[in-house]
């Protein structure tokens, strides 16, 4: 299934996306895709799905899910990644936070701040949690993953410097772009490969896959479980390969007007132009 | 006033403490503390207290806010900590974010995991905020903060320094203190001096005043408000001084039976036990 949140009419919604278009799903009972997430109801609710539907062009997409419970970042998960930023070998996964007030949809804005012109993308695949665990073993993770999504990190990168916590530059509001829907986890198949690819106007800056990954996402779902309770609805986001702006030469910056693509593979793509803030 | 969120017969609330004892405020409207601020309902509804009281012994404290939306911890924000950690000048903020499933309360335990024994107290002070807003000048900070508490910022040593970012070391369920009341900003005035003094066992280890703060309340407010709206009932937890047990010799790693306080003027103390976590 493809799942996706969005606005209608300014009213919030979740739905199914079909040939046919997005068949609304959402109720009283289950009013986001999280809280049928949170009531394991997603089969349920999915499989009374009735048309009719929507067409996907007269919605405005919301970020997969608008507010999760935790958004985990991974750092520094490509090896080719972590050679171009010049960081120690990684010996356990690197991670920090984003705020939920800082994500923004597909084919949102995302937003570059009066503050800084480094804007920088990073291309990421999204784990959306789908039954809690606390310990989880690597080897039962899949278990718990509801489905996967693509991520665009975007990055403040002087602020990311401010110090040597990346919380400042990671957490501008409208700077996450998570989207375009959820695939679900019955539709690819668990470890399979997906490849990811991010393109800034047409361009390919980065290309990789899940094959390249340090630390896989069973080790990442171990690791984080270890400390806390993964719960319906939370995401992680796995890292970016290589390719990032800020370590060319010279540092691209995405600037108001420049496209943005994310596309996993099984998955699809994820499209933001990038808009000056108004202040 | 002093407000506290808590559990009495397995029911959450939240109330005013008064020399007679705690008089329960919550509602179907308000049924949380945080709903109460983000309402901007709070000198409303206290002014409506009524007795009877309960007596405090009969109470379950819980994290004064159990979910906030935000908590940005402070890194390095007092010179004897930033020393003894041999960290870099400080030139802008160090924040890192706890998630609310790592807070516990006042009276209850902090948890040290199966997986560590470098459990470690950070004695620190805790903002709330209580009207929202972004880009917030430090001149204007003071009207945004609804009052103050005190947190033990418990950090696992070995998993913080796991990679550049102290996320995990951070977030361990159950190792961030948070209380015991708000105390709310009419009791205290802008600006005064605040001491804060940590106590492992009846122990000095910590001792410390917001004179003593690198980069004062509002300026953390007008940092972090630059990328993020503040919103009622965030928390700021503003850094710890010098003295933590990391940096000792040999180092003093808090064990089960431990008793930890943080006592911070005119706000209180909160006083944990460690427990082993049964895992």
């Amino acid at each position: 299934m493809k799942l996706v949140s969005y606005q209608h009419l300014d009213q919030p919604g979740w739905g199914l996306v079909t040939d046919a278009g997005l068949v609304p799903l959402h109720s009283a009972s289950y009013p986001t895709l999280l809280s049928a997430l949170q009531a394991g109801q997603l089969d349920a609710i999915a499989a009374q799905a009735r048309a009719p539907a929507l067409p996907l062009a007269g919605i405005r997409f919301l970020p997969v899910i608008p507010a999760p419970g935790k958004i985990f970042c991974v750092g520094h998960n490509y090896e080719e990644h972590r050679i171009e930023t010049a960081r120690d070998e990684t010996r356990h996964p690197l991670l920090f936070l984003r705020v939920a007030e800082s994500q923004t949809a597909h084919l949102q804005p995302i937003r570059r701040p009066a503050e800084s012109t480094e804007l920088d993308y990073e291309g990421e695949i999204a784990v959306v949690i789908g039954k809690a665990g606390r310990r989880i073993r690597a080897e039962d993770a899949w278990a718990h993953v509801a489905g996967y999504s693509a991520y665009n990190d975007g990055s403040i990168r002087d602020w990311q410097r401010h110090s040597m916590q990346f919380t400042a530059g990671k957490n501008f509001s409208g700077t996450g772009a998570f989207g375009p829907w959820l695939v679900t986890r019955g539709e690819i198949a668990d470890g399979c490969e997906l490849t990811l690819q991010t393109r800034l106007n047409g361009q390919v800056m980065q290309h990789s896959s899940t094959a390249a990954m340090i630390f896989p996402i069973p080790v990442l779902m171990a690791y984080i479980s270890t400390f806390t309770t993964l719960q319906p609805g939370d995401v992680i986001v796995t890292g970016t390969p290589g390719g990032v702006g800020a370590k060319r030469h010279p540092a691209v910056w995405m600037k108001p007007g420049d496209l943005v693509e994310v596309e996993v593979s099984q998955v699809g793509v994820l499209a933001n132009t990038i808009a000056a803030e108004c202040v």
